[in-house]
């Protein structure tokens, strides 16, 4: 059985060290052939942040160099990963153009960015730090099944050969807009997701991101799972479908129904562009 | 005395009619040269806002083009004024160039597409709903006494002739990236102020609006007031000026300082271009 060496970092927030633990004995029986390579900024703490904005940093840049690595995959989301995201790809050598790079919420933005440079390939999909959620075994699981096996059983089911997608948070998406971190959509189908949004700033992010992509050739959006909402001292009077269906209709991108994405356990594995047939 | 007579319209969410009536009589009493004409529209609900798309929209171009009101004055933000901005642009006729907008908040993508469209001209400062703080009284006057009487002690006290502002309620800045309502910031000086945002989502918009600016010229950004921010579970570890600082130092933004503006009943006026000497 051929190892496969994920090295894991943390772009945004920080694990605890016994959630690597945890993490490391939940895959030493389901996919031995994995091994999990914890870079240690993933347990720094600064602020907010997995550490500051350059150790942060230089811990990607290093396993995504490695020539020893096969993966990276994002601990956790957050916020901190469009701050480093620059210092990032300006420091990626030929080595981290042979890597799978995974994670989604604040990760969207190295996802994003490193797509439209064309550096190795990526997906939005399960991260270490789902193990904290219940059921959260069977959403790493599944990440690792994509990671390590490539099997598509853990695809969001839309997901066909010879179409392009991409998948993104919402917010993260929206906070991309007009920045040098979003690549190029057309043809693509979109895939969101949110959580602990309001609905009128689910709409608003909404009016940025279809307005910004109206006239850009966009395939179509799917809408994963909205969660959390808060409850606002007016109801909004629609829900998150009807939102998206009326943006879509004003902007002409076709609405393609329900993704199987979210902040949950259930969240499948989106690659970035095409998989081959 | 010329007497000045003032539309007001509610472009996102609604006033109570014992609000306009209190707005009146305050006004009777120190602008009596002013005429306040509330739309009915002002009072209409519908889930989050004051009245349906169509409805706000209607009401903003009636008074726009009415060559019998002088200027246009928004009754409150919340969230409703992207939805409609270009339907209102579509619309306006030739009497809306004579006219001055002003407002806040959301208001900003009114202010901000009339702006960039050249359509009449445009002031960021206190609005009608701002009665409802305590004090808001003199915030009022201090609208009225720019829209009325062009009073420059109404003005954000960095406001000088000759040179170019903009002020913008920061999200609702953030949201307009990207769009068609952004204007052309170009040797301006940028003032911005925020509410109720936890402090990882001001930097992600600082991210996203410096990110989006560098390289065009902006004249500087001052900072208004960032108030009402959630504790987060974890401490930022910068403050807002902090924040600001860097962002603009990473992008080679001037940072001017503070700006005399916020939700606040100190929110000081700021026309949008110049003011002439």
């Amino acid at each position: 059985m051929e190892q496969v060496r994920i090295g894991i970092c943390a772009p945004s927030t920080p694990l605890y060290p016994e959630e690597a633990d945890q993490l490391i004995a939940l895959a030493s029986e389901s996919h031995p052939e994995a091994q999990l390579v914890f870079h240690d900024q993933c347990f720094a703490i600064e602020g907010h942040f997995a550490g500051n904005d350059e150790l942060r940093a230089s811990a990607f840049v290093e396993l995504a160099n490695d020539p020893a690595i096969d993966a990276l995959w994002f601990a956790r989301g957050g916020y901190g990963a469009a701050r480093i995201a620059d210092n990032i790809m300006e420091r990626m050598e030929s080595e981290s153009h042979h890597k799978h790079f995974m994670g989604y919420s604040d990760g969207g933005n190295l996802l994003g960015a490193l797509y439209r440079a064309g550096i190795g390939t990526q997906a939005h999909g399960p991260m270490p730090v789902d193990l904290r959620r219940n059921g959260g075994d069977a959403a790493v699981r599944r990440a690792l099944d994509w990671l390590v096996r490539r099997d598509r059983s853990a695809l969001e089911p839309h997901v066909e050969p010879g179409q392009n997608y991409a998948a993104f948070n919402l917010m993260t998406l929206a906070m991309m807009v007009g920045t040098p971190l979003l690549p190029d959509l057309k043809g693509h189908v979109l895939m969101i997701e949110e959580i602990a949004e309001y609905l009128y700033a689910f709409d608003r992010a909404m009016f940025n991101v279809t307005s910004h992509l109206a006239g850009q050739g966009l395939a179509g959006i799917r809408l994963g799972r909205v969660s959390e909402v808060p409850e606002n001292n007016r109801p909004f009077g629609e829900d998150a479908d009807q939102i998206v269906r009326r943006w879509c209709e004003r902007y002409d991108i076709p609405y393609l129904g329900a993704a199987d994405i979210g902040h949950d356990v259930e969240n499948k594995v989106v690659p970035f562009g095409t998989i081959p047939d």
